[in-house]
This record gives C-alpha cells, sequence and structure tokens, in this order.
C-alpha cells in the first residue's frame, strides 16, 4: 500500500461560499477519498489546524506520498516545518503540490527558484502531453480537456523539469508547464497545475486519474 | 565571421503565387539579406536546384551553420546528402530546421523519432518564452506575437530538448514545442517553428532576430 | 507478464572459446533465464540464425521490452529490421541495448549520434548512481563492484541522457556513463555498459538484479 | 567588459601554512588575476572579513559572475546574504561556486537539495568532458590532468545538471559529476569541482582556461 497524506491549508474551505459549494467536505477530503478508492492507496488528511500543522515526524516517517495544496496561507506554514518535508523528499518521500502550492514554502525549496507566474483570468484549458509513454500519463486521453480553470501563464521560474509531462494550453494564446516531473536526491517532485478552489476540478475522472498515476510514480 | 548557409528545397518559391507575393526573391534570400546585416555573419543560400543540392563535402566543411527549409520536397534530398549533414552536425556544425523542416531528413536522422505532429489550420500564435536566460532570447520582448501563421500542434514526437526556450501557443488552447535546442556531439541544434511559406514571418524584426541570436548560439 | 525478448547475435558464442567457457548455453540463454525467474517477466531469445533475424513483425508486436546484444554483427542486421525496431520502440517497446550494442543499429538510429567512444582495456569497474531513487537503481547496492571489465571510456557520442542513472569508474581515472535513461515517442531506452562476452558480468547477482529493474522501467 | 567578483571566505588563506605556501597571495586574488589578464574580464575580489560578507547590494548590482570559494566558514555568511545572492542569480547575475563551495549556502539555496558527496582522500584526477560542443570545454584538451586534487566521491546530491560538461575520475574507480551547469530563473550556475586549498589547482593554465570559459558562459 502507498501511504498517502494530502495536506490543505483549509482555510477557503471553511470561510468562502464558492468553495464550499464545489468541495462541501473540504477539498482535501474530496482526494483523499477518490486516491482511497485504489486498491493500492491509502491516504490520510492534514491541515494547517492540526498541531505542527499535522506534519510531525512520525507522520512524515510513514508519509510515501504528500500531496499539498495551499493558497493563502503559505506564510502559516512554519519554516521549520518546511524544511523537514523538504529534507523528507530528500530522503524518498514524494512530493505534489497542486495548483497555487507553486508558491508553497516546500516547493520552492525544493527548486530554489522563485516559482512565479502570471495570473491572467479565467478560461478553458486543454492539456497536452508532450511525453505520451510517462507513467503519469498512462490511460489518459490527449488533450485533457477542462471547461474553465484559472489560467496560469508562462513565464514560469522554475528548473527545467527532468520530464516534462504536461503543458496547459488557455484560450488566449496562454501557455503555462503544467504538469513537471522532478528528481530531487532519492525523491521525487510532480507539480501539477489543475485546481483553482471555485472549480470543480477534483470531481473530474481525468484529472483523478492523472493524480493516483502521479501518485503511483511518486512514489519511487 | 560566422559562416552561413540558408538552405531552401525553393519549390513552392518558383510555383506557388502566394508565397512569392510573400517572399519575391525567394524565402532564402530574405533570410540571408537580413543575416547578412548582422555584421557577424556572412550568409550564402544553396537550394534543391543546386549540383548535390548544394551541400557538397568543401561547401559543408566551410559552413559554421546551416538553416534548412523544407517543405514538399523532403524526399528529393538524397540519403547521403543528408547523413553528411548529420556527420557535419556531429563534428561541431550548427543546424536550424525551420518549420516544416521538422520532418526533414538531416534532423529526423538526428533526433532519432519520427518529427511528427499535427497541423489543425492556421491561427494567431504567441511564443512563449521558458528560459528568459538563454542567449536566443536575448532582447526579445515576452510574448512575441505573431498575427497569422500556420498551427502546429503537440504531440510533437521529438527527444526532450535539452534546452526548450520557447513554447508556441495558439488560439484555441492549442501548442507546441517552438524552439527547441539540442547539443549533438560537437554541434547544436535548434529546431525553431514559425515560417509558413505565405505569411511574412521572416519579415518580421522580432523573428529575425530570434534567428540571428540562433545562429551565435548555434555556432558553438 | 512483461514480455523480453533477449537478441544476441550469437556469434563469439559459438566460436570463441572463451566466450563459450562463460556462457556454455549461450550468453542470451543466460539472460533469459534469469529474467524468467522474476514472477513477472517472461522471457524469450532470438538471434542472427533466425530468419529476420527472429524480428518479424509479429514477434516485434508481442514483445514489451528487447535487450538487445551485438558486437562483430552489427552489419548483419538488415537496415529494414532496424527501422522497424526503432519505430517499434517509438510506438511503445522497451529496448535495453547492452555494452556492444552501443554500436547496433536501433540504437544508433533512436539516438541519432555516432554512439563511438573509446576502449582502452581490460579494468576493474566501480558503477556509481547518480539517482538513486531511480526504480532501475532500487535495491542496488553502490557502488557496484565489478572485478574485471572491458574499459569503455568517454567522450561517448551520445544524446544527454534524461536520466543519468549509472558512472561507471574503471581503474586508471577512466569513466563511462553507464547507466543511460532515454523517453524516445512512446517508448524507453536504457543502455547499460557491462557484459563484455570474455566475462561472468550477466552471471553477477546485482547486475541480474539492475538489468529486471531496467527490464520493468522500461515497459512502460 | 564582463564584471567579475571573486568571493572567498579567506581563512585558511592567513591560517594554514600549506594554503599560504600555494596561495602567497590569497586564493581570490590568484583566481582575480587570471581572469583580470583576459581582455573581456574585469575581476574584483571580496572576503568574509568585508562588512556584509563584501556583498552589498550595489556590489551585487554591479557584479555579472560571481565566483565563490568557501570551506570552512560557510555558516558565518549570514542567511540573508546568501538570500540575496540566491535572488541575484534568479535576476541574471552568473554564480561559479568552486570545490568545497558544494556547501556554500548560495549553492544549496539554488539547488534545492543537500549538495552532499563523500570525500575518500588525495588522489590524482582526470576530467573527461561529456559535452565537447560546450562553450566551457571550448579549446580544452580532453582529459584534463590533476596531479593530485581533492578526491570528492558520488553520490553528490544535486539536481541532474541542465548540461554534465565535465565527469571528474579519480584513482581507484572513484568520480564526480566535476563541471555541472544549471539554468536558474534569468542566471546561470556553473559549479566546478578542482580547487583543493593545499594544491596549486588555480594556478595550472587548463584550469584558468575552463574558468574563463566559464565566466564567459555564465554572464548570459
Amino acid at each position: 500500500m502507498i501511504r498517502v497524506l494530502v495536506w490543505c491549508e483549509n482555510k477557503q474551505n471553511k470561510t468562502d461560499d464558492a468553495v464550499k459549494a464545489v468541495y462541501p467536505n473540504g477539498m482535501h477530503n474530496t482526494i483523499a477519498d477518490f486516491l482511497n478508492a485504489d486498491p493500492e492507496i491509502t491516504a490520510k488528511t492534514a491541515t494547517l489546524d492540526d498541531p505542527e500543522c499535522g506534519l510531525t515526524d512520525s507522520v512524515l516517517a510513514e508519509t510515501d506520498v504528500l500531496l499539498w495544496w495551499g493558497h493563502i496561507g503559505h506564510h502559516e506554514v512554519p519554516d521549520n516545518i518546511a524544511a523537514k518535508v523538504q529534507k523528507r523528499v530528500l530522503e524518498g518521500m514524494g512530493l505534489i503540490p497542486l495548483h497555487s502550492a507553486h508558491f508553497s514554502k516546500p516547493f520552492k525549496l525544493l527548486m530554489g527558484t522563485s516559482c512565479s507566474l502570471s495570473v491572467p483570468g479565467f478560461f478553458r484549458e486543454k492539456l497536452w502531453c508532450t511525453l505520451p509513454g510517462h507513467p503519469i500519463a498512462k490511460g489518459i486521453p490527449n488533450p485533457v480537456d477542462i471547461e474553465v480553470e484559472e489560467g496560469y501563464n508562462e513565464y514560469y521560474d522554475i528548473p527545467q523539469p527532468d520530464e516534462l509531462v504536461y503543458i496547459g494550453a488557455f484560450e488566449g494564446c496562454r501557455v503555462f508547464r503544467a504538469g513537471c516531473a522532478y528528481h530531487r536526491g532519492n525523491g521525487r517532485v510532480f507539480y501539477f497545475q489543475p485546481g483553482h478552489e471555485t472549480f470543480p476540478i477534483y470531481h473530474d475522472k481525468v484529472i483523478q486519474q492523472i493524480m493516483i498515476n502521479a501518485v503511483k510514480w511518486a512514489k519511487g
């Protein structure tokens, strides 16, 4: 069994009606639920509300793959906890930062760059695969069609991915490296762009399958 | 001085009124002219009409960077000449395949893949830089706006570029890895997507500057 | 089950006493035997002696991963069969060229470079892992010690690997990129340097485990 | 003119007779002197002894390429200064960490990994080029022979280099990725392993030429 922890700051989940409408049980629980439906995965959740962000040494030691969703609360994660996550990835844990987690502390520490990007608005998106033999793309139609998503746009200040699996194309001639795989130490990182909090992205079966594939790839 | 050879099949240049309207002197001469305006570059041309395609051993030996535009005449380039170009790149010559030269024999030999892609129509394009510190992007605005171009679309069957410098975004959520840099042996290859024969792409000053930058990068 | 085909030119196996002493049943059968001991793998063999080199369309269509050992008979493989193997890799088959198969036709076609190297003699070798989280290195001690092997030395004229998993270090300050992973089209390639025909490399349990890992990685 | 700053912790330079014997004027001055002999370069120095480590905002703003040598004083560089160097690289400055600067704060911040390695002793080294067309290798013999150097050994915990230019081979089947080039933001990083403080490495004309080449490459 792959032991997954779905981490979410869990802030807009509680305060923003538009988010609650899409994820009445909290986005992290939605993600954990579809992951738990896979027979190879057992998923738990943790949030900013938990002591030590729910990321104690023992929890991290028992986590094979950590998914991370954060947005307005990045700064509330203490530096020492972010550093522990970074260290645990180098030891072998997988990390899957989602959407606005491009600015999460653990991802920025692991990339060494600013991870900045531009956010031009809301648009239809298509995800195009640039590595069709990659395990993360297995069984996924090409392109993946997303009716509406928050547009992220280049330049995205990240190291060149070891494996660029997906490029996101947004209406209006906009592009973003949307699925970026990295080897770091004994661990692996897969940044995945889709997942704005007010759209039902994580209810989409194809997006779910990409994330399940990513978990299996990231477990090492 | 960087010794450049601009190779063009020179077929539609002669038979297609729409092409002649855009490039009355031939596309290869237009390209050679703007390259020759750079004080570090001296450019000549060669075409399918020349004996041995204008690619004799002595010509290749005296070429630092070869630009290549072909479309409907790829098969008219003899295999042994394509193999000579491949060998000369491995010895240190730069190669810049343009637009439909994704299917040119020398490029396919150097990539080892099918270099296939899809061609969905004509669209507005924006080129987005994904490596802003790269010498090929020096002094180039981001994005580069192209009013209308033949759309090329992923999946583009190439090896992952060593340096992905540009992604092209086409209207309608379409994307293409448009500026792809490779090290091969002692030489360098830069595939550059813009340049459909019926649009005045190579008259554009920004496109010209990217190509001048590419020549300087590819000379090694 | 992963359907593996172990291809071997099977020439020195028949004529060279030193080779017969190490591999009395033929090197390809030794390799197939240890692969078949893995419950996820079913391995067959083919050689230059078979009609169409044993690489008919139907055989290739039913092969998930092809291992390839050749040395003095590279030129006896017809060009059209090499091209079929290349095409099948781009469709999704894994290819694992072993040792002197750096000069095999399918590998050269897929790399697009000369694949030349230098061969300075026979030396002790240590394989050092440069990507410890890679599935090919899973469970493998670091370094891997090989008592004596034919030394291969840089410059090795290959594209930069997508994933450089092993560097081989030979006595006398000699080095070689010994474990090189590539994505090509839908398929994967893993070049692996150890395996000179007069040394019992493929009887080594650690080398066998690397090759089993490589088969599982290359199956896609 | 390329404006270079050679930064050195300048500790063993003052206290260790073996170091003083090799670099009587201080290693940083030796490096600055040979760089200044190049007509395209103007080099200054800075050390831990200077206020703010000699790395004030105005100094950094006027620096195109920063060379960095540190060893026993990494922890004496304040975190905020290391972060300023990281930021300046992302804005476009080149950084060339030398030898034991693998553990310098700016390099670790930019890599996002532990940058750990093993140090097995003192050995003869040969540097082998794995990208012969790279500008850093221009005009350099292959291999580069170093009579004796401190051995560094894999696993070296760094991201895969964008361009692996040199592998160092040490007597006793030891290897190290010795010349590692990275694109980060608008800037470039070249880690270069040779340069133990008690050996006259930076007096070597070939090593000097590699460093001059690296400065020109890193200036962007």
